[in-house]
């Protein structure tokens, strides 16, 4: 690090410091609308990071001295998981006004990570109408189209005018303004989709015209159940910048946003990446409760360290078998041989869970993943092995011990490369999720395959060699 | 797995299979526009799995039959660095052809793919127009907004009217139809962004009205070299789709497309998880050659090899002092207490790394993480310790084990997770890769610690009830 970096560091780390502290001193005043237009001439990312810096009591006193439309638009710049903890923690009535101020998607997330009873509760408190449209976002999957799907479209009768939809629209100008206007929807009196309207044709047709023969007929639609990667392949593929969902009578049902499904996406990778460290359902933030954020880690700890040991209880099987001096001479090994197995093995698994994601290997492609992995585990086993083979040497000063964990190594490594890459696609099939069942038993098998391996050899080579030097009785 | 399942699995897998076959039957008519036809009926899915299974010598000869610009629509479905693969095998002016049909981002991304002279050599062969542009997005880097932008925006000058641009709009709509269309941009002649027009308010203005004064003055832009995540947050925060970018003298270089940014975030996410389990650079596809593959994933594991190995080197330290029988005895739970400590550290680790990607917390806040991650190690690892310390006391029978692996393995929770809270940011503050370092440094001190912690409590007891009991000789 140069002494600027040094120096830059240390001013940002300055002001940083100095925005939670102006956060204090704004929140003192007690007006909101003060405050409010204080945090507007904040950057998004110093709002967030001022946030998780407050106290949770500062932090509650904050949402609840602004205006709801105010507050919400500070929900709106907080993580869900964060959002919805804030919820939680005010008056029920306080909470409701400020969900209604939110976008129809992101108040369906937020309520999403919220207990069923609290969530229960703002619905409760909402208005009917925007209640029963946050009931059924909410009954739809987060990984599906119904999941990311927003409400704020606008739909036109067939038979309408250009110059009617034209006067629609300036006349809901401000309604609009949030809305993707790049597209609208034509639909028939039954509710069914019958077309799409683009903007830029509307401005270039006759006042007069109906719109059936302008719009787009027969397009492209999603039906509410796909999943949310293949609605990303077909925005990205097709260059959308939004598409139409339907049920399954074609009935409009909402619309998916381009910017909305990649964040999605986006939050889905972050996601997959917390649980394979052992974050239960990916989900976790710092400003969480402890008990809440100790929910998340230690079952998934619990269970690895049963795995654990039970992988590591091939171990005491040897001990009658082996003698003391040999055991303490390989104890440094196991580890080693175990560890290093796990890591070439969770190679694969990570390679596995993103062609997954990207949808080059579904969960039928067992061959062809194999095919794949045994060239690249064989050469790196291979490497592995000589390796630790000649460390093994050198530490020990007994070729034997060297030629041991150096097979070892190598058998694992290609044992753990092998099932790392295949297990996430089986995990799949078995309709449980891949990200954070895989590593878990990866680790498991090859600790104990490590273990075995290691000693089942070393016990080979001393029922060779010491039945000849006498260190073991014959049989 | 129900049986329903079973069967729909299995006829999707036929299904798959069948079409890796269409695509050997289509390409055996050797005819190109009929294999683009019939390309061109099948889901972008589809084409990415069925591409990456089938042999290396079968897609080239894909890419070569067809038209350039139906490759570059086929090479735009893959994944970048599966594309740039392709692209260096057949040879430059095939792939320069190619390489010019794609748009100017992509274009950038999968040249950056390449290796720096392959690159070199395609670029040499394209039309220099198009050349000079893609050497100026490939001069930035990919994780800011200079890397994401793109070429392909409509700019006019000061002065133009409203009707001129919708006549050039009309006249260009073929040009145009890839574009992103919601926002146009107006110049002075030096080049100087000086206002954003939308396409709504073009819409509802008079036709002689000058664009000066319907364009929003004064807009938000962007500097070509904010950060990734800077850009995404902006994009998000204001619900733009799109952002102008520019150079310090407020010249406008290209824009940044919302779908662009949260494309690149996707990436830069899924990226993340392949160097946390240990693929160099985060960039590996099956279909890349062995070899290759075995490059992005060797160093990182000898790295490992020898950092475990050091930290394994702990344990003969120890072979002197304590008796055989001990070690025997403490041999399985050595790996039990290092694996499991580091995967409390890892948990840790992975936060902070998406922590810092939503700019939650920054490079410096190395309190508030040691604060946050204090009282989530500390009950986690006394649960860990009691659960281990009954373990050791069943399967060995004697208490003194059973105490000291449970206080070793809550002291080396306590320690993991504290260190794997904040080695991501110190990793950041000296300008390195969080993802790809922190974790093998994490599994060397958390490994040595364990491995000591183990023995020298060990140690500790038998010199407190050994002196006693006579195992050892007194000092």
């Amino acid at each position: 690090m140069t002494s600027e970096d040094t120096t830059n560091t240390h001013l940002e780390s300055i002001e940083e410091q100095d925005i939670t502290l102006q956060f204090r001193d704004q929140l003192a005043k007690g007006d909101g609308d003060t405050l409010a237009q204080w945090i507007d001439t904040l950057e998004p990312d110093a709002i967030v990071h001022a946030m998780a810096h407050l106290s949770g009591e500062e932090q509650l006193l904050i949402l609840r001295i602004l205006d709801p439309e105010d507050a919400a638009d500070l929900i709106d710049d907080l993580p869900d998981e964060h959002s919805a903890d804030l919820l939680e923690e005010i008056p029920v009535a306080e909470a409701a006004d400020i969900v209604e101020e939110l976008d129809s998607d992101d108040r369906a997330d937020v309520l999403a990570e919220m207990s069923e009873d609290d969530a229960e509760a703002i619905l409760d408190e909402m208005e009917q109408e925007e209640a029963i449209e946050a009931r059924q976002l909410l009954s739809y999957p987060s990984d599906t189209a119904g999941g990311v799907m927003v409400k704020e479209y606008v739909a036109f009768p067939l038979g309408t005018t250009v110059e009617e939809v034209l006067n629609d629209l300036r006349g809901n100008r401000e309604e609009y303004s949030s809305y993707n206007v790049q597209y609208f929807y034509v639909i028939d009196h039954s509710g069914k989709l019958k077309g799409v309207l683009r903007l830029r044709d509307m401005v270039l047709s006759p006042p007069q015209r109906p719109i059936d023969e302008v719009m787009i007929a027969d397009p492209d639609v999603v039906r509410v159940d796909l999943d949310l990667q293949s609605l990303q392949r077909m925005l990205e593929i097709h260059s959308y910048s939004a598409l139409p969902i339907v049920d399954s009578s074609d009935r409009l049902l909402g619309v998916a946003i381009e910017k909305d499904v990649a964040e999605a996406a986006r939050k889905s990778a972050n996601k997959t990446m917390l649980k394979l460290v052992g974050i239960f359902g990916g989900e976790e933030l710092r400003s969480m409760p402890t008990l809440q954020r100790i929910g998340r880690r230690l079952p998934w700890l619990c269970l690895i360290l049963i795995l654990t040991v039970c992988a590591a209880s091939v171990i005491p099987l040897f001990e009658e078998k082996l003698t003391p001096e040999m055991i303490v001479a390989l104890t440094m090994f196991l580890p080693v041989v175990a560890g290093m197995s796990g890591c070439s093995g969770n190679q694969a698994l990570g390679l596995s869970l993103r062609e997954l994601a990207l949808g080059i290997v579904r969960p039928w492609d067992l061959t062809y993943v194999l095919a794949k992995e045994i060239r690249v585990s064989l050469l790196n086993g291979l490497v592995l092995g000589l390796l630790l083979c000649i460390i093994g040497y050198i530490l020990n000063g007994d070729y034997w011990l060297g030629i041991i964990v150096g097979i070892a190594i190598m058998c694992n490594t290609v044992i753990s490369v092998c099932i790392g890459g295949v297990l996430p696609l089986i995990v799949k099939r078995l309709k449980l999720d891949p990200a954070t069942v895989s590593s878990p038993i990866l680790t498991m098998i090859v600790d104990a395959s490590g273990f075995f391996l290691v000693l089942s050899l070393a016990l080979a080579i001393l029922r060779l060699t010491g039945i000849e030097a006498g260190v073991v009785d014959p049989p």
